[in-house]
């Protein structure tokens, strides 16, 4: 069960209206990494956590803090578009930067939310349940969530130089420092995991007779050149602890033929009954 | 430049058919963490690698091999279709065991594609260019790329248990391989990149007076009790090499008031224009 | 900011397992009227409120409430799934009821989720951004308000019929309850809107010069037969107060005819520079 | 079955070329409330009217109407984008006002359609039928249009401020009217239907015995301070006849604990199998 | 402007309920290929096409068509469901045909349409604007419709074979009918066009100078085994007039290697400068 | 198997750097028929075809090609961003022409991909593989692929006019050239397999009496005005070989009545039952 506070988390004023940063501020609301995707992101994984409850509390927390995010940056892009010069029309025929925040902001700002944000991306796409990980294993949950903290940070560090406007780089600053505490979590949480389940591969559950080790280590040259074996650690051992391996790619399989479809199939009839 | 050879990577023949396992098999095609979104992936993280002519390489290796892979499953869905009671109606009414087929079989086998594989994950949706990820800096690229070979690899240790099919296990055995090739060579550039960039926390290259550090190592409890401070790693240091905190939630922001919108916004007028 | 206690709002605990039941619950969950579009419509109306801090808090309430509700019901998936025969391929072989339920259940339970809720509906579509209204504009949006919980109340409804575990009824009937409130809430709010601002037609700040009022009251009749004309309300006033009209469909328009496009644009040529 | 007349329903000629205005006028041809929306929506509730054959007609009456609609928008944006600077890419460079055109219009009216209107939105976003709603339950449906039109007529006026066309501007006054007469006649028809069902719940054909009535008509505050108990209908009637009553939010139910998975989930291994 | 008759432009009655053949059937409604698809790709050619006022009318002609298509499906599927086992929950538990048809449905008919057909394809995904095709030029947009028109039939045959409900069969043979006379005009036209334009490769109105024509007219063998040189046609002229030849893939082009990003890109530093 | 060469398969280096082109150029790397449309469809042909090697040999050597013509633009887009002013606010302020770059580029270049190629369209919409086509029928396959190298030549003629950058200009050349004999190519194949099959209508396998025939060669006129009546093909023989008819549109079906549904669908209940 959830509680609101009416307090943001951190300040989020912004020092001027400015409809274009408006549009590129989207991206960490309902972008791929936005805050809409982590927090649903940790909420579902905190809600799927079978028989791990501190973890379960961990998730709860860091979702729960990213549901007053996503809350700071719509207040933020509901500000940068107050008093900003949406909707003259007049203005815009005579001066050419009226005219260029009315063609380069979100449509959608001036016409479906009324100067509010929307839960889309910085081109106007909506959010997808399709960005988002829950999968029952924590190991492989937490990677997905460095993962979206270190994309998440890395569009919040260029936003900052998509702006000049102080109190715009306060809030950023903010979040730049909780995308830091998260990577450091998730990155602490992954070496747990891996050291009590004995072994970095995901899922560490799975018997080895089911899996064909004798490809497990190899890295096949697909590509022209071999500059990727040079990489520094290809010459020790994996981090599974076995040693790397390097080999030009070959073909193991069969070369596939597949049998004609039922009439009911209405495929192509094979060439020998079409011909003659 | 791309060149196909016709024998596959493995061999892929299935003992007989099953059109429902062919519906889940599906999920590794053209799912979020299907081969799909793999290939895409490491290919355009390629494409748009600037100046680290080895890590291009990799990726060109390992998207390159991963277009074998769908190659193979999409060989695979399109057997196990193969003889396949998919259209026999009237047997149907009879045999409730060909009426479950025809009923929990993905209907796009039957209708659209007439017994071949489909770019769609196991319900049916159809792969999204919104699910893979590159940004330009491989660090953060390559923990997608982890995460993405985790959660491919527990999504293939589920399907093993959801066949008895020898044939199919056999490619599953070497998928399962093949990830954990993959997920020990991103593991392993990883740590050579975090080493490189003096420290784990991505982009390495955002100036420390960008960022509101007081804000970077704390826990903040969001949810009710504090399991989470108990964890292991809250009483060591943070990866990054400063001491983790835990305190309380609490708010640094204001209570947030918008403006009224202009007139042409047509948003609901003030309580105060409302009323009277 | 956000707070979340552990305590469900409500108990949430089925009977048995039941993953087709599982499969079909996630529509509340997922859906177009799931708890994730209400949740995320409300607060995103409540984050753009301009100037009506009452119905601020009304909206901060309710989205806060609904967040609550995804909770209950991601919990009562992953419970439905616990304990059911989703990875026995040898037992489906003789037991038809257990291959029915491996055919018919949602293959991301077993392959992706593991076994607890997705961000999907019943079909496995993942909740999309798209759904969810948030104008500006409190009573146009409450009347998306009040339609979201009418939706969502017979969707309650419905599945209260495809199920006869009395856990998860218990559960049924109080999302049937907050519903109604919810559609109470909205109603109500609704006539305290139209009151206030003088008027049933929204957005009511239209300037009566924009309008062609001519056209205001007219059904017209574009379906053969005029059973239309005999609704009972059609020979009153209509609720702005003005009397409906009913009258043939009629073309007050020209026939368009489209300059041929320029060169750079390939498009067809027209007729006559194609002949000869 | 359906027929078409040449003539428009009414006059669409802009009186110049405006690329802009054309991807924005796309919002109320392929956005989530434009005229394909309402069109589709109106015609599958018609189709799928069972027993009240005046609602049918109506139904049919105005989304055959909207299809007109869909026609009228597109020939519109058809010839905002005759004789525009789409294609000047050497005139761009030196003025730029053609620059800020080529860059801020959609990129698809130059490069997909060869300058015709697209079943998108104003941000390039793909119409989808996820949009629109028809339930089979007609109280719930015509709340679904009331609410289509009131967001409809509001883009339309957000519209209205974007251009100074006059000859666009007579569209757009032709189509707040319809907005207008649609609004007008979803609110007579709710009222109707909610007189004869006998209640403002819907649906209102569940059993009483269904639902746990002592939650239906609570305002539980789930959000710091009290500003919503406030409201002047909170201390009256709700529309559906009882008292409304106004309570802090509390948990009724249990802390949810999870059993863990089995084996072949490859869920991660509680946290006492993982120790030691 | 559109008109809607009451009457079905054929007769639409299945025999008896199933509702797996309505899940089925739902392809050729809201699936890439179905009625929805084709009535808004030739109604929007239709709308955008400039000059060609015989092909504008035969757009119009046949768009209008297909909107009675979907009519006749939707009410297909309506009556499919009607006096189905849907909610028959108590039953599927002793009777395992009926449970296999609550399992094997598409839930959205239970739940979210009531027994109604709706604007998805039969997996259930919703229908998508990025379906259709209108580009302005007759020729290229042509050979989408033929396209459609031979994918629609063949979904159409298809699905013939997966019912033996006479009264369905009888829908689908008028639906074969109708793609047949489509294919055949849209192939007429497209001969036409040819004609008139004096060439087969669209667009006619490049000027010979854009293209590289000495890549115009070979195939690339890029995949092992020459098989495709064999093609009967290979060895005679291309239809633009020119004869084909068969060629080895080579490389024309640079290796690419691209500049290090700005710093405010925050990718990935150099090798070089993060060595040392 | 697939294998990658480091050099591009033709020369893709531009004069300059120019965002806006490059967010235009995303439409033939990620739109819908831009070159991970071509590719995929070719290759999932490929892969699904059945008894015609031949082809599927010449489907892969021309889906293996696409692969290599996504990395040549991927390359030139990232070329494109390659020192352009994406991130100078600063400049912004001051310099118009600067301003409208940041404000009419894709933001995802700046802030998603840092300065690299996007899985996405010229609006930023990430591809689909609902797009795709691969049926199994390759008679209606290749009329798929020649409409996409329709439609993919078109948008490459238009982009020619968008940009005067010498270099981008003649990498358009060369995939002009190749579009020229993937059309020549598909119509070859589509006149051989008309051949072999006996007929031009897709399917060829229908047997006769599936099809109501007497519907198979009319013209229905459905839209005002017989324009299309005097089109020139319309007083021949159909491609089929029988003549084509032109008739006034008439209704052989029913008008249809549903009957109500049952209670547990909570639909609106039938008129008389509501009645007093
Ligand atoms: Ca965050
Ligand atoms: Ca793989
Ligand atoms: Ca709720
Ligand atoms: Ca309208
Ligand atoms: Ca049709
Ligand atoms: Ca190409």
């Amino acid at each position: 069960m959830f509680f609101n506070r009416k307090e943001l988390q951190f300040e989020a004023k912004p020092d001027k209206p400015d409809p274009i940063f408006a549009k590129q501020l989207q991206e960490v609301i309902g972008g791929q990494f936005g805050e809409m995707s982590v927090a649903m992101q940790y909420l579902f994984q905190g809600w799927n956590t079978r028989g791990n409850e501190k973890y379960k509390d961990l998730l709860m927390d860091t979702g729960t803090e990213e549901l007053g995010h996503i809350e700071m940056l719509a207040t933020m892009v509901a500000q940068l578009l107050e008093g900003a010069p949406v909707y003259e029309q007049e203005k815009a025929a005579s001066d050419p930067v009226i005219g260029a925040i009315m063609g380069g902001m979100n449509p959608h700002h001036a016409i479906v939310s009324g100067l509010g944000a929307t839960p889309e991306n910085s081109a106007g796409v909506p959010w997808s349940g399709g960005y988002i990980i829950a999968s029952g294993n924590l190991l492989a949950d937490f990677r997905a969530n460095v993962n979206a903290e270190s994309q998440g940070r890395l569009q919040v560090a260029r936003l900052y130089s998509l702006t000049d406007d102080k109190g715009v780089k306060d809030l950023l600053s903010f979040l730049l420092a909780r995308d830091t505490m998260h990577q450091n979590q998730w990155i602490a949480a992954i070496r747990d995991l891996e050291e009590k389940e004995g072994g970095v591969i995901a899922p560490s559950t799975v018997p080895p007779e089911w899996e064909a080790t004798e490809y497990s280590h190899t890295l096949y040259n697909f590509s022209e050149g071999e500059d990727s074996a040079s990489l520094p650690w290809m010459s020790g051992n994996a981090p599974d602890g076995h040693p790397f391996k390097y080999e030009q790619a070959q073909a193991f399989g069969q070369k596939p033929i597949l049998k004609p479809g039922p009439l009911e199939s209405h495929d192509t009839l094979p060439e020998d009954k079409l011909k003659g």
